[in-house]
């Protein structure tokens, strides 16, 4: 069984509305030293497999069919033996 | 300057109708190996800031006050001098 996190960013360039909405709301708080506010999505799967190499694959296909949207999210997998 | 990220996760019992749609949609898929996903939110802060133990302080407030929901939401903090 393996663990695998997966961090879903939008890409460089990308309007991030939901992080510019926390870092207007921080600042009307009154929390003025909050200077940029991103937000992104992570997801956290439990894969079974005995081979490291073919889950990490597994993965990255779910990814690309499913899980983030090439055209504005950049991804990063990280893949963890239980 | 310091880059704080959040992670903001649902605590233990509490319900993720998001990682269920998604655990459901890649089994749908012909991804059968996958046995549980779950979905959490991270924050990135870019904080004007000296000292580290401040900011952390600041953050941990922000969490409290805005970031995140006490009653249903575990979080975890992590700061980085840029």
């Amino acid at each position: 069984m393996y663990k695998a996190t997966i961090i879903i960013k939008l890409k460089k360039g990308v309007l991030n509305p939901e992080g510019r909405t926390v870092l207007r709301a921080l600042n009307f708080l009154g929390y003025n030293e909050v200077k940029d506010a991103k937000t992104f999505k992570c997801i956290e799967l439990m894969v079974e497999g005995d081979d490291e190499h073919k889950v990490m694959e597994r993965v990255e296909e779910m990814c690309k069919k499913l899980l983030a949207n090439p055209v504005i999210h950049d991804y990063d997998i990280k893949i963890e033996k239980m």
